[in-house]
């Protein structure tokens, strides 16, 4: 664990340890870094060139002639045939960034786009009142900054305004809603935020309103956490606690205000010139999080309170921004369908797919979308938090110290977080464990762990001094007790390959009978995008092993990060966007899994492992896919 | 004064107290009853029959033929043309009521049109949720009761309760905005207030929104004049105090709050159950009920905040009402033409004149309003508080043991409100005693009081003696020392003749001003229209007689009662009409008149008074209006 590489990424500054031979691209994602793939990887479209600031990093084959050789020279390389053998600083160029403002700036074919947030700052300088011009105060000024509707605490404000400051100043206009005048020409400050609000994680980004850029990004756990792991957790203390909702409501928002001073220290930004903060999440977190009660998504149908989006008075709220800021949350399609998926769709916009495509965000929900033939279908499926590392017997978060990556060739080689001794096991390792056990046979179609008398006889002796029987099940060493943390080997029960089947039995079900639903083969789909925080590191080749995504090219699966937090940033950018989402949602069809007959049976069948053969990819990328990701 | 007749109205059983030989409709007036009189009080329509329910009062000259001779065989008399004679009980069937809700169910062929206040109240029977039905709590009630907004206070109380309801209830909707989810069927309780919110009174009326009819009546002192009799003063006092306005607020909600209590006890309804509030006053009046800053109407150009509508929210400002009521106020003309005089050009329809008309709206301020060629211009003038009794030596509001009347003819013949003893005079006394002693040439054109000595010849000489010649000028006794309540005399002072020329003076060239934008003579006019709690009252030949009205013949001036209350009563019952006078109001013209380079010179001419020959009235129920408000 001693060969680990420092990457640092500049100007974010973010740091991160990775295997030598690790993509330049995996890299930055595990830094939070999102580059731009719209070729998927295959170093053809260059959108993802980053350049080397300090360190060793020689250009990949290919990258050589052309326009490519002469940025080589300067420095560039593309991230996605970019391998780290040395220490290295990276500068991300902005263009390369796969941002909201990347989207909205610039539209497919490159073209400026308009941003266009719903907050509108106008300066005005009003001729005062005259015998020949004694029109209202109030219009007066609506003749300057356009018709909107003034609520009636600033109407009463604003006779004393205009003439204590010369009848000069500046509007701030949310929705064509008068949000609050202010002193001098304050156009330039107009701030919002952009918030993933997830069961587990808040994600919060403060964006510049004028400019489009973003200024500070914060995340913080969610202290929902303490009231239940999972939203089933919660709505079952809400149903049975009156006043539960009230604590999860408070506790959210308290949340909320940390990740909000924190943005605004960072950014040297003053809380009051926000005036605006989008919020995607589940529909469970939306509405705990509006006081709206989820009592109703704990029982059969599961029903939410309102799939429309909600602008609510942010400051009456409780969150400390200006007091005239809208709070907007997204919204929903259904069930446990909620703002978080809409805004996956909307980042991902397959609203606009001309060809089949699959978007599924893993989580301790996995959402799961389909869009095919101008429609859509969305359903939800609880995964479970094996993802999360819960669940799991020595499973950790995907924080320092825990185990991240797994490679099995003539013995295992682990990575882990923070260069540090191994503590446990991440989400991401027990999919790659399981999926490099299940090649080398160690694993059967079953999900049992075999036995050493039953592993294969070319099983090298390494690996198969790991398998540990204990009352009759099988473990699988995979860190000994000198090399870990605590001192105690780390396994991989036979307990946790039984909790992955049932989060990945759950995914893949899911996919299953939307695919079923729509008559398609998993072949037909034009693309598979991977959403979610916990998407973005999984390996998409042991993810196809394990059988949570389908059996398609390795190079029609694109990671989109958090989708939901980058279609909260594009709602928060521009009208169009929100517009946009609120028109597709409702015609999202809703599927719940538990009427469809079939699910059952698909469940039960999801859980068991492909047989070997879907390894070997169809097309030329998949070799960069194992190359890149697995062989250090 | 112990002649009067005692005269009670059912079913209100307000009772007045009136000279013998009284008209009836002017009775009913001094009750505060308005009746209908589309032909001008001629006898001919039949719209202010009453009917006799105690008492003798013998047809009228007219009423004894046709249907009227079959129907005043049973008791009815025709009120425009039936005299006191006795004390009497009258009833007033509500077709003869000139109000809002005849106004609106019945068009102007008498046929039913729609009463349809914003207030809907829907009662709803909702399925369930159902495997086949999982549509979220909000979209479910919408399909059940319309498309409405929900504020986030009631969608977080939604979820609850309808479950706890079974899925039934009434909604409240305001102006589509969920207002209320009550519990049961209360779709037939649903109340609302008209208020005419004025410098000195403010009147209130409960109206239930289900049917249409009018529950309860208050009215109080407004209880800002303790800071100011005047808007003028009341301005100055918020110029000179930071505090002030918040307090002049304050007390206006507190009686507003007072007369609610009033009239929901007195009608035995709950004051959660009204749920919207409809409120004309003058624009100060508007301004300081709603905490916004009349400052600027206090200096040249008189500049109001705003000229719309404002809806807030009632419980938030204060109001004791139900918490999702609104608080609808008037839209406004500009300066000092407020919602009051909207409303009374809502009440008059002056917006569908078909002929010149006038609408003058006497109180503090006087509003004007002349509409001409499907365009209407409005001004106000400051009258002072003469016509309210103050400024005057002993004058008194018109309450009990004010003279509200004089007549003199060989000596004065004085009626005072409430059978008492006389204690001081009220503005329709000012003006009868000026042009009586006009018409027997006591007072000169220049207002003068002539001594003794100048008096007319033919004088009778119980009048002559009341001249009484103090310091080089003249009054007039009105009652003697013994008849008064004090036991001191009571005069008209010289002094009030030339508060009384002032108010006269500056209403008339207001007046004369829009005549002449508008290239009017006065016998163009169609109608005048005299509203206000005072013009009421006026006799129409002595208003006439000082100068206040142009000489046109009385048949063609109406008295339309309260027209600034009949207004909001409009606005309440049916949205139609608010949205007529938002509408109309954006084509008024506000005319300022302290811009008018003629103002000075006419205002200077009006108090001049007239000479006698106006008198003479051109049309034949001129004779009727001096047989029946001035000859007992």
């Amino acid at each position: 664990m001693s060969n680990e590489l420092k990457v640092t990424f500049q100007p974010s500054g973010r740091t991160v340890y990775v295997l030598p031979g690790t993509l330049l691209l995996e890299a930055a994602g595990r830094a939070g870094i999102v580059l731009q793939t719209p070729c998927g990887g295959r170093g053809t479209c260059g959108k993802c060139r980053v350049r080397i600031a300090q360190g060793d990093c020689g250009p990949a084959e290919g990258e050589g002639h052309g326009r490519s050789r002469a940025l080589a020279k300067q420095g560039f390389r593309l991230a996605c045939q970019a391998h780290v053998t040395s220490p290295l600083v990276v500068g991300i160029p902005a263009e390369s960034l796969f941002e909201a403002t990347e989207q909205i700036l610039t539209d497919d074919s490159g073209n400026a786009a308009a941003l266009h947030p719903v907050v509108r700052k106008v300066f005005f300088e009003l001729s005062p009142p005259s015998a020949e011009d004694p029109r209202s105060d109030a219009i007066r000024l609506m003749h300057a900054v356009g018709d909107v509707e003034i609520p009636y605490n600033i109407l009463q404000k604003l006779p004393g305004f205009l003439r204590a400051n010369s009848w000069q100043g500046t509007a701030v206009i949310v929705s064509d809603r008068l949000a609050a005048v202010e002193v001098g020409n304050t156009s330039q400050d107009s701030y919002g935020i952009a918030i993933d609000l997830g069961t587990t994680t808040i994600v919060a980004t403060l964006f510049d309103l004028v400019r489009g850029t973003s200024r500070a990004i914060a995340s913080s756990m969610n202290p929902q956490v303490g009231f239940g792991d999972d939203v089933i957790a919660r709505i079952s203390r809400i149903r049975e606690n009156h006043g539960a909702l009230a604590e999860l409501q408070q506790s959210v928002l308290k949340a909320l205000n940390g990740l909000i001073q924190s943005l605004t220290e960072e950014a040297r930004v003053p809380a009051r010139q926000i005036y605006e903060v989008v919020v995607a999440g589940n529909s469970t977190m939306q509405q705990t999080l509006c006081g709206l009660d989820p009592s109703a998504l704990g029982e059969v149908p599961f029903v939410q309170v309102l799939e429309r989006p909600l602008s609510l008075p942010a400051a009456q709220l409780g969150l400390a921004v200006n007091p005239g800021a809208d709070l907007f949350v997204f919204p929903q399609v259904g069930g446990f369908v909620g703002g978080d998926t809409v805004a996956g769709i909307l980042a991902a916009r397959m609203d606009q797919a001309s060809e089949p495509m699959l978007l599924v965000d893993i989580g301790t929900n996995g959402e799961i979308v389909l869009a095919h033939n101008g429609g859509m279908e969305a359903t939800s499926t609880a995964a479970g938090p094996a993802f999360e590392g819960a669940r799991i017997v020595q499973g950790m978060r995907a924080t320092a110290g825990a185990i991240e990556k797994v490679i099995i060739a003539d013995d295992v080689v682990v990575n882990v977080i923070g260069n540090a001794k191994p503590m446990g096991l991440c989400g991401t390792a027990l999919i790659d464990a399981v999926a490099e056990l299940l090649r080398c046979g160690v694993i059967d179609e079953t999900g049992r762990i075999v036995p050493p008398d039953e592993a294969p006889e070319a099983l090298p002796f390494r690996l198969r001094r790991r398998l540990t029987p204990v009352d009759g099940e099988t473990h699988f060493l995979l860190v000994a007790a000198e090399g870990s943390a605590s001192g105690e080997p780390i396994y991989l029960w036979q307990k946790d390959v039984r909790e992955l089947q049932l989060a990945t039995g759950a995914i893949r079900a899911g996919i299953n009978i939307l695919l079923r639903r729509a008559g398609l083969e998993p072949a037909q789909l034009g693309r598979v995008l991977l959403a979610g925080a916990f998407g973005n590191f999984i390996r998409r080749s042991n993810a196809r092993r394990i059988g949570l995504l389908p059996q398609i090219p390795c190079g029609r699966i694109h990671f989109i990060g958090n989708a939901a937090s980058l279609g909260a940033k594009l709602a928060l950018l521009a009208a169009e966007e929100r517009e946009r989402a609120t028109g597709f949602t409702e015609k999202v069809t809703h599927v719940d899994l538990s009427l469809d007959p079939e699910f059952q049976m698909e469940f039960g069948m999801s859980m068991i492992f492909p047989s070997g053969d879907v390894d070997s990819c169809a097309e030329g990328d998949a070799g960069a896919d194992r190359r890149g990701e697995e062989h250090p």
